[in-house]
């Protein structure tokens, strides 16, 4: 048997609906273990989650295998972001865990194990590619926001240090205290307490929301109409343009034919006469 | 009388204003029945309550024997899920109940005959079909979002299950706790008491929050995007390319009349030589 | 003089930028007045705000009969809407006002003065005219948030009444609590108590706010299209539905053309023969 | 050397990668040393940051020169927003400060120095402009929405005032407390107080809410509307109108080659009669 067609022959064992399938289930599963570890259960329940709990790993160990198995250019196989992602998540859960840290850390690995579900599942695949498309349009609104909240922190930090160490007690502190307040969660409390050393203190915070929310309110403006401009309608807008440029190219024709009636007329004058 | 004009008959009265007004009526008196029940009244009153609602039941009854007696094809009446719901309410509201949870029960059957005002009335029934339409496409986005939010209820109830255990018990109360913290409801008093822990749990919240957000967000945009692309200028859309094809179409006519003229000069030259 | 010149003088003084400008300033410190009062003040400050008041009324008084005066068709000046409001406002500041429950009323009279800004500025009255029109398109939708809310009043009032009277007591106070909930605000503590009787209440909250949460969305979404596709776009698109016109147009007359040349060739033929 | 190329070579020297990205890195620089100083620092660190502190008002002061100097026009270097911005924050920080208040005062300038990263990044600058393009189409909105504080806020201190003096004391307060209202931070706590004394006063707060989230909603609505009319394909249908300019001008073409034929057609009938 020649290497192609075993690589094929993996390919359509890997792309088959029942290994898709059955390797889905093994994801929900695993997740179903992750959880039911969080409740307090029986022994013999937590003994029979840790072998389910090994067998996954296994099953995932014995699965990137074949798949890398499956992938004919070794190099492209590590191109790819999900499969680097599912390698390490595996790997991870091999290493022998013994004190306690590290079996929060391997318990840590195992919950990343649901993330497997995405870079399994097309849909879910293609919605988060679309969604790590939208990142770099945010950018530099998101640098503006990043500069509103710091100013606004140091200047939180300068005065109102003195009134509540624990809220504005140094910039990081206060910037944690603005996005409180940016999300408008107990943010009167925040003010009142300042109001009391501060009277004037309240245009701070509310330049603060009307700053944040105009900002964030334009940065969703733009984000639905950057996606818009791209994606809506540029087909149709296509076939438009392509039926007018047919339209034109008839024009043309039928010019040319004028052209050629009126050469013929000439002709036909010219012979009579 | 033939089957079919007494069927008409039927449909008739059905379809009538006088009919359609007097079943919203005793809809909307019904709804304003379970409304009284909730105060406290007078025995006089509540048992005159008791008897309108007996006699609510049995004009439902009356309402939905007749709508099937009017309806020609037996077979398509339990095909609407409309007509579906209309049946079960009102033989819900049938049974006899004696003890209490019983009549919890039937009380709460008769909250829902509220519903009916959305099957009996064309626009609100409309209404619900074009909200039931909207709901397949942001299937994989609330797959993505339970996905996030159980990776995260997992990752609480690890750490924070010993902080607190009302909060972060299991993954299910981990769930719920992080729901509200998406609705920003109280989120800080979560965060602070974390935080005096694990001192670098606010990166936990400020990237669900952030996750969450942004999702939605694009979620939104998703929606309203998918709905203008199917909806909105359609037909103008359509209007336009039919006008466009209808000048491709002239335009042919006047080609052929040019192949035509060609033709006729062509043969006057030759009838002369 | 003639009276129709008259009228136009009247108009003319009416709508001069020097009328317009005082009935604004008078209006401006007419709230000022009002706000003025809700500060503790001495007495000769206070007695000046009265005798300021009194002023503002005349002033209006003599404003209104002006403009009275100065419309043509006195039967037209009270079809429109914001001159009833007005005529209303003035003479309701001016009915004698003795013991302390009118004074509140007739303060509360003048606090709707400011309201008269928006009848005055041209560009206000647009607005409000503009959010006007907004209302029936969201009526279908009011209705049924209004049935969502009162079926989940009437089953938190017939199962949450005994847990918290105060929150749950009747089917109104239950919608009250219910608006609570759909403004996130505070709604964990509702929810919290109402688990501890019933465990699975959660499912009724988190079904209510995704249900409210999810029409909102749709409605305004809706609300975005429908004024997108009534406003947007129409001139640009009748431009281009007005130059495909023309297009089609013009290619008739080419027909024409060429059927009155086919004519011509036909006839120069017919002769020579 | 002439003028005119020293001022090219200054240009050059400025508008290099090397001179915006120091400008940039000690900007940052700036930043990290204001946010630094929030914290409690051992007193070796504090004098570094001191001098560090001086070094980059040094560094500011040279630079700001220097791009004067770079300036062929002096008169429209202030006609610049930004550089007035920049001018007015280096030489605030170059004022002697003595005594407490001062300092604090100088603290805050030197806070605003973060800003200066918005006047040198060009993609900020436009965003920021950008923004700025956005508030006047939001002008008449917010007046009407100042209109509804305003006669909620009169009313509140009007009627409330007794129940609580801290939240309706005053016109002013009763803003606060409505903006808080509007945010819908514990606004329920605010409304059951009021409701013990006005039991109806849920409708007050039930129609703010309503009346401002309405307003408000219009409000994007309509920005987002008004941007999508302004920028959003206009490339697009600039394209379509001028195909389709072109083709009525290729039929134009066709109609007077029609006409040339004709008088062709007719001439050599004329000539054979």
């Amino acid at each position: 048997m020649t290497t192609a067609s075993r690589f094929e022959q993996l390919k359509r064992i890997e792309s088959s609906k029942l290994f898709q399938g059955s390797v889905i289930a093994i994801i929900i599963l695993s997740a179903l273990t992750i959880g039911a570890k969080t409740y307090e259960l029986p022994p013999l329940v937590e003994q029979t989650l840790t072998l389910l709990d090994n067998g996954i790993t296994i099953f995932f160990l014995v699965e990137i295998l074949f798949r890398f198995a499956a992938c004919p250019n070794k190099r492209r196989f590590f191109m790819d972001g999900w499969n680097v992602f599912d390698t390490i998540v595996v790997i991870g859960s091999l290493i022998p865990l013994d004190n306690a840290e590290a079996v929060l850390l391997g318990r840590l690995l195992r919950v990343f194990r649901v993330l497997r579900l995405v870079s399994v599942v097309p849909e879910l695949r293609f919605l988060i590619n679309s969604l790590l498309k939208a990142i770099p349009r945010m950018g530099y609104i998101a640098v503006l926001m990043f500069i509103i909240f710091y100013i606004y922190a140091a200047m939180g930090s300068l005065f109102f240090a003195s009134v509540d160490e624990e809220l504005w007690g140094d910039v990081a502190i206060s910037m944690l205290t603005l996005f409180r307040v940016a999300t408008f969660e107990d943010w009167t409390d925040v003010m009142y307490a300042t109001m009391e050393a501060y009277p004037l203190s309240w245009f701070y915070y509310l330049t603060f929301i009307f700053l944040t929310a105009f900002v964030f309110l334009n940065m969703m403006i733009g984000a639905i109409l950057e996606v818009m401009s791209e994606e809506q309608n540029a087909k149709e807008r296509q076939q438009a343009h392509d039926e007018r440029d047919d339209i034109a190219r008839q024009l043309r024709v039928v010019q040319e034919q004028l052209t050629e009636l009126s050469r013929q007329i000439g002709q036909s004058g010219e012979k009579r006469e």
